[in-house]
């Protein structure tokens, strides 16, 4: 990003008006540099990168600020189930055009959230497209040397968490996309749509995950492809008790009103959750360690040998039918 | 970017495809994990961030081939203009749809300048869009802690110089866009798409400019612009002899034919040379070492006090009118 004086251009006093003001890390140089600097010192560096496309990861008509939260929050999700604490961001945006009642209110909301989660801006670039608006991060964390929480180290006999609650994105969706939800009240609604729309990272769960837990990743494609992705990773399988995952009582309510069923949250999207494994002997201090984060997790199964994917177990014992597992672009 | 076994899907089977077989450094993880990791080793990392969209950057019929080179070396050209080292890159992917007649050559040539440059692929995302093709890179490189070559630091009596040849990428799009060019050898017309399409980061640049710039950028946006951006930043003005600008054969002989004018070459862009300045105590090692890097460096004049945007001077010392110094998006 660049915004020089001597040779004004639409992009640069776009960057200029909107950007230059969220940037004021020193190593943002306040975006009028072409690159950006992240000190070295001496921990590692946890890179990650999420886009997302107008039509495809969110309404053409969600509010931008929605759009700015969910583009930085899929990041800093993705960051927390590393162990990562954020270090800064570098932002992508495409778009058809300069549009100042679009520009202005995502701008706000990313500074809200740069402050809030404590990710400093530190460049970009701005380009223009005949396509969509598509919104690509790539977010940088600090971890102790060698810790960063990977997909593959799952072993049998560990437990499997996940925190918060599942499927209200899902769900969220559905009303959005116009699912009736007869009896459902406009409090759970809105809470479901919200879920949809601005993702909630779990960085306060970062340090239980580096003390404890053996795997982790965010949910972000589904409960069932993504713990098959990490028992994938780790060469292992798991039993999941289907009624042991966390339900919002908005989702419940949804599934009672016919939004849903439980095989389509369980395959659902967008829930921004982390799903993890613990060994048996570190179990209770994570979970403490996650209360006093305050970050609900719920206790949903067991890793076992294997290379099956992952069975997701009914209360009678019976194996729940999941015709889709997760979302795929392509 | 992700490829398990037990939950394949097209965009999953797409990265273990095409892109698996590129991530060889082990901060990859083999693109099974949802991040990755740059090792800390106390230096500094050097950001930065470039996109380019089909039909904006790059033409929607040019070679994939192309189109994966130009993304990653137009990124690796600020690396060089910042006299960083490359150390990695993510990827980030929009695509309308997964083509394997595109995609394997875009692999494939990735996969060729990876090796060439030295700068490993360790992550990314794929996604889909009813847009045109996106190709995003963020790109990483590394300094000794606090010596990246900054925009900033251009002070009046600074020599100024140039890379390469300035120009041939103007020329070149100007001729894939059905200028004639009568009286042009095939050959001329080779040198200059090919200017305009494989960019030719000046890596081995980085050393001299770390040693002796006060101030650098990557011309990508026209030489006029840019080196205003340059002494925007700075607080300063400079003055350029145009007959000094480095131009090619080709470039001389396109101007001959009526392709375009030397005003419009240093307004133009996708130059992809380095602009820097140089004090004048350090000028001859700058130059020395520059010629034992391989790459020519061109002389074009000296910085001044003042806050001008930079002249460029004629033989007979009258300015030259250039009524558009850069490209600009929006």
């Amino acid at each position: 990003m660049s915004a020089p004086r001597a040779s004004g251009s639409g992009e640069d006093d776009l960057i200029a008006r909107y950007f230059r003001p969220l940037a004021n890390n020193p190593g943002a140089f306040g975006l009028i540099d072409d690159a950006a600097v992240l000190e070295g010192r001496g921990d590692d560096i946890v890179v990650t990168t999420d886009a997302i496309v107008a039509g495809v990861h969110f309404l053409p008509d969600d509010p931008p600020e929605a759009v700015a939260r969910k583009a930085l929050r899929v990041n800093l999700s993705d960051l927390a189930a590393k162990g990562a604490v954020p270090a800064g961001f570098v932002l992508t945006l495409a778009l058809p055009r300069a549009d100042e009642a679009w520009l202005g209110p995502f701008a706000r909301a990313l500074g809200e959230d740069i402050a809030a989660y404590r990710c400093p801006l530190l460049g970009g670039d701005t380009v223009s497209t005949p396509g969509p608006v598509m919104v690509s991060i790539t977010a940088f964390g600090r971890v102790p040397t060698g810790t960063m929480v990977r997909r593959s180290g799952a072993q049998p006999g560990d437990r499997i968490a996940v925190s918060g609650s599942i499927g209200d994105a899902a769900l969220g969706l559905r009303l959005l996309k116009g699912a009736a939800g007869d009896g459902l009240s406009p409090a759970a609604r809105g809470f479901l749509v919200a879920r949809y729309r601005e993702p909630q990272p779990r960085l306060p769960l970062a340090a239980a995950l580096r003390n404890a837990a053996s795997a982790a990743m965010d949910v972000s494609d589904g409960l069932a492809g993504d713990l098959g992705k990490l028992c994938a990773a780790s060469g292992v399988t798991a039993t999941v008790a289907a009624d042991r995952i966390p339900l919002s009582e908005a989702a419940r309510a949804a599934l009672t009103a016919g939004v849903g069923s439980l095989e389509a949250l369980i395959a659902g999207g967008d829930d921004y959750e982390v799903v993890c494994t613990v060994p048996p002997e570190r179990w209770a201090g994570f979970v403490r360690q996650a209360a006093e984060a305050g970050v609900a997790v719920a206790d949903l199964g067991i890793v076992a040998a294997g290379r099956a994917p992952p069975r997701f177990l009914e209360g009678r014992g019976q194996e729940m039918a999941l015709p889709r597992r997760s979302f795929s672009h392509f």
